[in-house]
């Protein structure tokens, strides 16, 4: 069951980290991490069967005809890219690169150990080839006194 | 290794048939069948791997910078359907009518045995939702003698 999740992941699912502006976060801005599924809403049933499997994240239907489940709590996305690591292929470097995201996020202390991580998110970026991040880790080292 | 590639085929594959013209043919019209996997270019080395797994079929890379690995010969996909039928979810109607309809196509005899198998690709259209097909088991019987 794992090894076909890993599959679907690899074949048209993503695994993504965002930096998000935040006011009412201490540091101005919330790493988040997201592990995506995506499919045709007719054939939403899947997604729901993920669901049940992974136990965590939710499902959203667009007016565009796709539906998407996605987890974006930080211990589930861990949790999950743990226990798929075994299985991924295409997409194992992400997950690697996002396990030592979210590993070190949970021991970041300081504003260095923070802009440490935007720099990997910033690092994870040239693997998924986004075009759209606009808030990197420069944005985020302009706003935080080291 | 099977349930993660049926994991990738649900995913971002596709099961399909198509009746095509054939002057050169008997019965004018060949049924096609098709296992593909999709992905980017950029990632094709995935599809390399399917290939070295599922030992057959051809990989193509597109202008649009999309690459498809796909399987034809009615032989290997009847193989390959067959391998992956435990594993396989969301295309599990498609897989099964897949079956039926190769193995009734190598059984297939008079033209009635065609037009037949002719009737169940017409079904198997609709459960991919595919708009583009032209010729139909409709266009087929106008051209045969029963």
């Amino acid at each position: 069951m794992l090894a076909y999740i890993a599959g679907f992941l690899d074949g048209d699912g993503s695994i993504f980290f965002q930096i998000v502006r935040r006011k009412d976060y201490r540091r101005k801005f919330q790493i988040r991490s997201s592990v995506a599924f995506y499919q045709k809403t007719d054939s939403c049933r899947i997604l729901k069967w993920l669901k049940g499997r992974l136990k965590a994240g939710y499902i959203r239907h667009r007016k565009t005809g796709i539906s998407d489940y996605t987890i974006v709590e930080s211990k589930e996305v861990e949790r999950i890219l743990s226990i798929l690591h075994p299985y991924v292929k295409l997409k194992k470097r992400q997950l690697e690169l996002g396990l030592k995201i979210l590993r070190k996020l949970k021991k970041s202390q300081s504003n260095k150990d923070f802009l440490g991580v935007c720099r990997q998110v910033d690092k994870f970026k040239l693997l998924n080839y986004s075009k759209k991040r606009t808030v990197t880790c420069s944005v985020v080292s302009k706003s935080l006194p080291l």
